[in-house]
């Protein structure tokens, strides 16, 4: 299960990734498995939420839109986006953000 | 089931609200479905999207930051705030982010 991600005093930029997801697997769970360890490791990645009810939602937190732009450029990236087109979409939504606020809450 | 939200060219502004809950429903389901009416109604409202996967995700699409405090100091919205602190949510995250680009797919 994914957790809030912390990330640090804004600000940062976030990537909001909204999909419709096509029937069957067609090898989506290992590549997103995969993409999201891939973006773990790239400079200026500062943490990552998911959840899929039906719509998926995907945010990733960055430095920088150069950080953005470098991760979207990725060779390996740039195949499971084709793939994403050609297999496990039916439509997404990418919103590029600058966080400009934020605050939060943690039970006693 | 919530759907990819027809939002207009950027800029505009997102609220992004990551939140793990604690047991059980205390009401929690009817207040969601309310407060998703309710901001609809809203003065500057564009869209909501939406999934929980034990991690939850909302994301709401407002015209201006001054949209998003009005809806923040809406009277039924404060009350269920109170309500999420005491009884809903074991953490949350509220990030106010501008919109600066995006760009979306659609299977013909």
């Amino acid at each position: 299960m994914s957790e809030i991600a912390k990330t640090p005093q804004p600000p940062y930029y976030a990537v909001i990734f909204t999909s419709e997801r096509s029937e069957g697997d067609q090898g989506y769970e290992e590549m997103a498995e995969e993409m999201v360890n891939l973006a773990s490791v790239q400079p200026g990645f500062l943490g990552v939420e998911s959840a899929r009810e039906g719509l998926g939602i995907t945010v990733s937190y960055w430095e920088s839109l150069e950080a953005i732009q470098n991760w979207k450029q990725n060779e390996r990236h740039l195949m499971a986006q084709k793939r994403g087109k050609s297999d496990w979409y039916l439509s997404y939504k990418t919103r590029i953000c600058k966080v400009e606020r934020d605050y939060g809450f943690e039970k006693n």
